[in-house]
């Protein structure tokens, strides 16, 4: 079988975040400040390289590939050592730090449906020889959407999904466009563009990400508050099903029953593989007006980004640092150890038409400066723009050098945000504490809604002894204190393998059963992505 | 058994729309233009007492009323004729003219739960008995969704929600409030105006209808364009299933798979009853600047809105009415008749704080005027706000004096709108050709989003000899060109019975199969509302 074919997108590292080329060691800043907090970190031992490593579970064998190129083309499917491993995990800390081990594991072949047909011919094989798929857009989950789980079933087909890629149609009346699920965001982006439009879901994983991807996983992005999470933003799907295909979102405010399109958002591949996405896109905006604020402490901070939300003024970012994030820049990542400011700092940007961007600033300005907001430079948010998709190549460069860094994010009312705060920070600290790991704990507001808020949690540990083990242990406490404490267990990150166990608590048993009742109907050998946001058996 | 115990409420004329102390005969304005329309209409027969109509179908039998009284208790459980006939249907015009008729059908029984425990026990007698329960709160649905339809069962038990009525809890920060299901419209803005707040929601219905309605039948508002449809406004559930209880919407904006919210939105009394709702609210607003706009047409005045909704300049009410509905005034109920303009008229209301409400008037008003629309005397805005929920009296006034009246409504992308109006607007007139009746067809743009926007008939016709038979082929006929032509089957008037027929062209095979996986899920016995929503069989 051959390699993969020729794409035009950037293949990331297999052991660590992105573009190769953007890889970098600390930052001087950086190594201060770990100096500071977590003392000398030992080096771990070299990781393998990847042809070194030895793939614990075995290749598809040759029947199941020959059925498989039957379906889709010989060059299309690859049971070769590297593809296997590109495709056996996403990008998780964990995953980075399973792919530092000897031996690994992945799935048995890698399948590169072209059309909506031979996806449907793949998953008909699948379940006809007994193989599970697990579909694989950009590769950046973070929660163990994409471990390679068999489940009851002999092996794991990886239904990459690259060549189901460009835009399928635009409509600039209605401001939409239809692209094949597999369309990473910046050749997205690109397209609309040379439209005059954009799509504006800027994720951290933008780079690499997939629409189908942000759709399966209810993605937001740092734009969000202005032009609506990734939900919000779609308005069709298709979804090829085991057991036949769904086109959905027929209209705009429609009252026909259950909205079928939400039933897939955040289907986690499982039920059955989104083959095309449309959504709402806007003219690419004339005026992008960045300002950063500076507010005296958390709490004053959140009470003002609350007031902006329930005006609806219209930003398209808002974001809060807390005391500790503001200390260390990070939201700078540029500047990261340089205290620019004390207190909390905000950033915030307004975009569209220049006077309605002007009118929007200003009315979001006057609740700022209302809630005890004092405007500051206003390089302080457009250095965080220019450094927005930086930080997990800093985290490579972490890992590398000893330091465990992880991140982790839920949500809650704005009643309930400070006491959730708290009681997360609180396990991890005592979690940390425990596994006698030094620790640095930071937290921003990522994203507002009327109602409340999302919190982004970003921990820097001294995990040196067995890392994988003592975070599984760490995050376990942390995901029941979430629970405890009333939030959700995934704000943006998704439930995937790692927060299956804790959905139950989420949406009851009966909740469970109605995920299970449709996994049956659509997918009733039960080939989708075992393992995968359902839990495998109800309390 | 008693009957109905005492509430506050006003109840529904039986035979009519709304208090019967509102009931009046045809304006001066709407005879001259019936007479210049239609004709002379002949007076209908007479219609039967509620006392004189005699039900086809048996009152339950004792055993299940004392079944059902151990559950309930026995003052609310009631099988009197009067009681029955009041929870026979919805309001649509098929509806009221089967009160004319001397026979009619209800359900076998009338029991009103007084907790959520108590629902539970019903659904548990009802399943054990072999009776279907039909969820019934404001009695306002008008697409057959009341209808007492045993389908294999033994028998109706109408579930009436109205002593689940109240505000459960309040949260000012979050703003948020959870209601009982039961509780209507009005008292629900009654119990937040005492708190300073306000929920906004104002559909046709809204004098009557209940919240746990507006859930399960994803309505639409006159303010949705400023504080979204119900659907948004909506930030948990709890329902109660035959197999077990729901409590859904742990968090805002959460990640945790599938939103499950959004299945029971659009529910419609099948799979389950909810019990209560929590909803998002905002303060009263301080000010409220009601705006008339003329515009030279129909397609010049669509495309001023569309520029609206996608740049966001945050109107509460936008609303157009085509050449036709503006020529008759329909828009303000106490000058029907009167040709206040040509063109076609707008409605616009922008709210919130004062200086905000004043930004956003600003931002529209620049958008309106740049796209030729002409500012008109605030007082056309004034007098729809002033008739708002008048229109379905005159409705009575017409039946009475045997003139057809009729609405249905859909949705389309803006790209769409004027080919889906046209195959709307030519079957209705074809349809009602074929059946010899003079006619008159009104339409306007009731809700705008981003992508597209609502469409809203209104039909007035001299359909005298069996006008319900008449009205089932023009309406089939006219279902059949919204799905060829696009349209959605609903867009917040829901499925129920009526639309079931039509609900696989728009969701495919593969979503009825999801419907019934659910349904056969949480309630294996099928007792949940039988005929709504769900069609029978799948094609």
């Amino acid at each position: 079988m051959s390699t993969l074919p020729e794409d035009e997108r950037i293949d990331m590292r297999w052991d660590g975040w992105g573009d190769p080329a953007m890889a970098h060691g600390l930052p001087g800043g950086v190594k201060l400040l770990l100096t500071a907090v977590l003392g000398r970190s030992p080096k771990p031992p070299p990781a393998p390289r990847l042809a070194e490593v030895t793939i614990s579970t075995p290749p598809l064998p040759d029947a199941d590939l020959a059925a498989l190129a039957d379906a889709v083309g010989e060059a299309h499917v690859d049971a070769g050592h590297d593809v296997r491993l590109l495709h056996a995990g996403g990008k998780s800390t964990p995953d980075l730090l399973r792919r530092r081990q000897a031996e690994q594991v992945a799935p048995g072949a890698v399948v590169l449906p072209g059309s909506e047909d031979e996806v449907a011919a793949v998953l008909a094989i699948a379940g006809e020889r007994g193989l599970a798929v697990v579909p694989f857009g950009g590769g950046t989950a973070v929660t163990g959407g994409l471990e390679p789980d068999a489940g009851p079933h002999r092996g794991v087909v990886s239904l990459d999904l690259r060549r189901l890629s460009g835009l399928i149609a635009f409509d600039d009346v209605a401001q939409e466009a239809a692209f094949h699920a597999g369309t990473t965001a910046p050749a997205a982006e690109t397209a609309l563009a040379e439209l005059g439009f954009e799509l504006g879901h800027f994720p951290q994983s933008f780079e690499f990400a997939t629409l189908g991807g942000f759709a399966a996983m209810r993605s937001s992005g740092q734009n969000s508050a202005g032009y609506g999470r990734f939900d919000a933003m779609v308005t069709g799907l298709r979804v090829v099903t085991p057991t036949g295909t769904l086109d959905l979102g027929r209209a705009p405010g429609s009252a026909a029953g259950p909205d079928l399109v939400r039933w897939f958002l955040g289907s986690e591949g499982t039920f059955g593989v989104i083959t095309q996405v449309r959504v709402r896109v806007h003219p690419v905006p004339e005026a992008r007006l960045f300002e950063a604020w500076i507010f005296s402490g958390f709490v004053s901070g959140a009470d003002a980004l609350r007031r902006v939300a329930q005006l609806g003024t219209g930003p398209t970012v808002i974001r809060l640092s807390d005391e500790d994030e503001t200390a260390v820049s990070l939201a700078q990542v540029g500047n990261i150890g340089k205290a620019l400011t004390k207190g909390c700092s905000a950033v915030v940007l307004h975009e569209g038409p220049a006077e309605l961007a002007k009118a929007r600033r200003e009315a979001t300005g006057r609740v700022l400066r209302g809630a005890g907001g004092k405007p500051a430079a206003a390089r302080l948010a457009e250095s965080w723009d220019h450094g927005r998709f930086r930080a997990p190549y800093l985290r490579d460069a972490l890992l590398a050098a000893g330091v465990f860094c992880e991140t982790l994010e839920t949500a809650t009312t704005w009643s309930n945000l400070h006491a959730l705060k708290a009681a997360v920070t609180g396990a991890l600290a005592e979690g940390l504490a425990e596994e006698r790991a030094k620790n640095r704990i930071l937290c921003h507001i990522s994203h507002v809604y009327p109602t409340g808020a999302s919190l982004y949690f970003t921990v820097i540990a001294g995990l040196v002894a067995e890392p994988l083990e003592a975070w599984r242990r760490v995050k376990s406490r942390v995901n029941d204190a979430i629970m405890a404490a009333g939030g959700t267990i995934s704000h943006h990150h998704g439930v995937g393998a790692d927060h299956a166990p804790w959905l139950e608590q989420e949406i009851g048993s009966a909740g469970i059963r109605m995920l299970r009742a449709v996994q049956a109907e659509l997918d009733p050998a039960g080939i989708m992505n075992p393992g995968a946001l359902v839990p495998r058996s109800v309390r």
